[in-house]
């Protein structure tokens, strides 16, 4: 008896594996999907390129700027070199590098007035192209999926502190 | 009346977009803290990269072998230059190239014995560490997730067709 209920438990065990394997693998495939598109939009509407248009988000929402660091940990998307998108960003003259007051070898990075300017822009836009592509999905679909996602971040974060 | 109306009906859908937004950031960052996560173990424990991992677990999955076209249309995750995961893993005669019996300029390549068996070692640790991170949700609150990101997977396809 003892055998089966083992048996049976192992395979539940492994059911339940499965389970998040598949979750993970739509999970990974629903943002793909979703990046793609967004990449290819910034594309066509504004010529950057995904990274770049992540960065500029994060220097945005944070005024006082960034070192490279922060920036680097900051990143949502991978894929794009950050010193190569700052130089790019500095030449077009919408970001500068300000050296540190007390250790001139740091620097921050910050978007300037011009950079403010053009990421508004491409944040209206980027608003309504994500509003779109979940407009499938009703309000009350997309709350839950919100609240889930949300009690899987906060399971994540346990996770890490445990290590 | 009806401007009060429509003020309102303004603030609202405004305030759906935002929700997608903020829907659409979590998500994003859902997936990028696995990711992150799957991408250190990979590291730590088999030495190689996310991007060949998903390239190998691709071609699992097909086993009469893909086009190097196929093989880019079906990664999960970017970031790597396939040419050079391909070179790396056939050098270490964990793929070959077998070329197109129609057309002697095409070629697909395919997991050897060594690499279908270097990659059962990795699936098997990797659904683990997945079942893992997932722990946190229970049954039914992956279930659900997995309905609501069926959800939007199915709308995700039903816009890609009408473009």
């Amino acid at each position: 008896m003892s055998e089966i209920l083992n048996a049976d438990h192992e395979y539940r065990a492994h059911a339940d594996q499965h389970a998040s394997l598949r979750l993970w693998l739509r999970l990974l495939s629903c943002t793909t999907r979703v990046e793609d598109k967004i990449r290819q939009k910034l594309r066509e509407s504004f010529d950057i390129t995904l990274p770049r248009f992540d960065l500029m988000a994060q220097l945005e929402r944070h005024p006082d700027g960034l070192s490279m660091g922060e920036l680097s940990r900051r990143m949502m998307v991978t894929g794009g070199n950050i010193t190569t998108i700052v130089d790019q960003l500095e030449k077009e003259k919408l970001v500068l590098r300000q050296v540190g007051v007390n250790d001139r070898r740091s620097f921050t990075v910050k978007l300037t007035k011009a950079g403010r300017e053009a990421f508004a822009d491409m944040a209206f836009a980027h608003e309504e192209w994500v509003a779109d592509i979940f407009s499938g999905l009703s309000n009350n679909q997309q709350s839950h999926l919100y609240t889930l996602l949300g009690a899987m971040k906060k399971n994540l974060q346990k996770q890490e502190e445990m290590t």
